[in-house]
């Protein structure tokens, strides 16, 4: 499964044998039980994560209720950011939904393993440009997209995560409340060329 | 002005004589007119801004609307993300709200640079990070705050905009109807605690 990492990578830019050997030896990988709590609301955030297999749920708590602001599976890219070196406190929780491996990010490794292989950064600066990009869209799809536009989307999107998360974490991620995910859900299923897909 | 630039390099690490001329004489500035138009949804987008002095909007056409996704001032970057090197359509408007100063990123010569001082792309990496970073804030906020808390956030983190900008397109940014934005004032100027900037 390790050898999904570096496929990652070898789809961005051709990679030499050096290059690969060096990404396989240096990465981290961990693997967590479904329910685990990777990170809490409040502690250091440092690690950066890529899933390679699993699903982990991002929710802050307010007023003591969750809500999911985000819900990463496979090839995605958990950033944390870190400027000043310092530790930041998380302005959420990460809790694994599924049974989850991931490849931990690791600042010093990095930075180490970019002085050996320079390309490797070029890459890495791409792949945070990309994930840049995507949260650009998720921003603008709040402020132009009224939430029946939202959930259509995320079905083309990423139909696996209505098979994959419950309809309530569902509603929270688009911004609804889940009655009102299921008054929209009732009036696209009225609609003949919606297709609705059973939760 | 151009010395902003540098200067902004060197806020994130101590840079070289050789560093800082390198970032000096690669630097591509421009100026525009208020009202000038930089991007038009539909064209592809390439470059990447800093702004030195001014401010630019960023807009999409909903329906005809106007529907303001950005507004970015000094010391911001503008990120256009093009992976696979091919120029992509833009979702969006940028037009200079003020007289703008920008430097603009030309991957290319990123790239010559680069190689010249790999500290350099770190540096670029840890600024793209920091964006996204930011990003997922205001993504987050748009899942979590309310219109009210959202309008104090944005009172509290960039006070300027408040005087720069048309209440109708803050009320676009924060994502409310201008009618909302109104009744959001009126409800917050009876509240003793609550501060509230004449636009």
């Amino acid at each position: 499964m390790e050898n999904k990492f570096v496929n990652y990578f070898s789809r961005i830019t051709a990679l030499s044998i050096q290059e690969t050997n060096a990404i396989a030896e240096s990465m981290i990988v961990k693997k967590f039980n479904s329910g685990a709590i990777i990170l809490k609301q409040g502690e250091p955030a440092n690690d950066t994560y890529f899933v390679l297999e699993g699903c982990i749920r991002q929710y802050c708590l307010v007023a003591g209720e969750e809500r999911t602001t985000n819900i990463y599976t496979e090839d995605q890219w958990i950033i944390a950011f870190n400027e000043t070196g310092e530790t930041t406190p998380s302005s959420h929780f990460l809790i694994c939904h599924e049974d989850t491996t991931v490849v931990v990010g690791d600042e010093q490794k990095a930075q180490v393993l970019f002085a050996q292989f320079p390309r490797l950064e070029t890459i890495s600066r791409l792949i945070v440009e990309k994930a840049f990009s995507e949260q650009k869209k998720n921003t603008d799809a709040y402020l132009i997209e009224k939430p029946e536009q939202r959930y259509l989307s995320l079905q083309k999107s990423r139909p696996d995560l209505f098979q994959r998360i419950p309809q309530y974490q569902l509603a929270s991620f688009i911004g609804v409340s889940p009655e009102s995910l299921s008054r929209i859900r009732n009036r696209l299923s009225k609609k003949p060329s919606a297709t609705i897909k059973k939760p």
